[in-house]
């Protein structure tokens, strides 16, 4: 990538749908791993929302982020059982009708024998109109694309197997780079020279994480991010620079 | 707790702040430990947002959920650096001046040198006009409440250790009981006969949640929820008997 090429920033919001994360009885794994993958292939995750199994809170979620936001996801909530709620919620969020889409049943079928299949089962196989498919290879019931929003699972492989599925049709944007610079130095030390620092680079995003340890006390971890590796460089050296002066400065 | 005892709702929500989480370089440990930690008290936590370190975002969802939920808790972005802007970003949303606290920088002494007292430093000591402080036992700058908004650090053993101080200083409500309910059954099973038992018991909470195992396929948790352990009590002896009878019908 050369310092004049094009960036393209597309950015993204995920919605966790389900009243078991509130409560804490599940511990949520979709997050970390959609952060992940959207780094990966250049989407910018802006903001993520846990919502309990309510129509009206997953309507009103729904249609904040999908204006706001290049892509919407939502995990959880698209099983058979009374609680799950998150297609007719999308549907109703987009204006949409929703009905059994026989591509969604004929998946169904692969998998549940036909006289096991029942009126619970069949919510499954209900998608607003439009929907374009998301395969799950793990246990056949498919997700949706409608408009901006994705709808996938919320049993962690099943979503993995979706978003393998989804991501390849996806728009994204030019990859975030980083920079990871571990050091001894406690945040207070280097936080006034990295903020002038952030202040020559207004490009690179320079994260300052500490770490916390009873036995060695604080440490801090540097992070450089941009778009431009030419620049990732520059402000590396400088950061680099900056930390070594500092170590210096308090031997 | 008798039946006709008056139950009490308090609703909280979490705002975990923090680029880091976003790009999926830190997992949050917060949300689940923070989650329990509510429903161990009797406080239902019905929504979180993770968002940027970006002033505007953070005000946004300040505003948006405290005039919704008794209480907001924040984790992050209260450090020395200049990615540390939680403090003014409360103060801007609740409309309050912000500025040294002197009590907040005698606990920064008991820790830090004078002479290592720096500007950036200074920073954890600014809190909003009327802020209550929040002990950090662990490395002593403090969080703060301001009206119904707790401020917390990021660092997980921090953040526990101001809510062992805060929690006992809230509001809380009459604690959601709930019962676990493990079976073989796959969730299309038990589906239809479920949601009727749910509209029977209108205040007892039932949710479904699959498991997936590559070697044993799906099965189910029910899980019943309520305030009334009597009511509990009813609704898991009829669940019990739908799974007993469910099972026998598929022998």
């Amino acid at each position: 990538m050369t310092t004049d090429s094009p960036e393209e920033i597309v950015t993204a919001a995920l919605i966790v749908i389900g009243d078991e994360v509130l409560s804490g009885r599940t511990k949520d794994k979709n997050i970390g791993y959609v952060a992940d993958r959207m780094t990966e292939v250049g989407v910018d995750l802006r903001e993520v929302r846990i919502v309990a199994d309510d129509e009206d809170d997953i309507v009103a979620a729904v249609n904040a982020l999908r204006t706001r936001y290049d892509h919407v996801f939502t995990t959880g909530g698209i099983g058979p059982t009374h609680d799950d709620i998150t297609a007719d919620a999308v549907a109703r969020a987009l204006g949409r009708a929703i009905d059994v889409d026989e591509r969604a049943l004929d998946k169904l079928l692969e998998i549940i024998p036909r006289d096991e299949m029942n009126e619970a089962r069949l919510r499954m196989a209900r998608m607003p109109d439009g929907a374009v498919l998301i395969d799950n290879t793990v246990s056949r019931a498919p997700g949706f694309s409608v408009d901006n929003v994705h709808v996938m699972a919320g049993v962690p492989s099943i979503m993995q197997s979706m978003l393998d599925d989804l991501l390849p049709r996806l728009k994204t944007g030019t990859v975030m780079q980083s920079r990871s610079l571990p050091t001894n130095h406690r945040e207070g030390d280097i936080a006034g020279p990295l903020g002038e620092l952030q202040k020559a680079f207004p490009d690179v995003s320079m994260g300052s994480y500490p770490h916390y340890d009873r036995e060695t006390g604080f440490t801090t971890t540097v992070v450089l991010r941009a778009r431009e590796a030419a620049r990732l460089d520059e402000a590396e050296a400088r950061v680099r620079a900056m930390l070594a002066a500092t170590a210096e400065a308090r031997r």
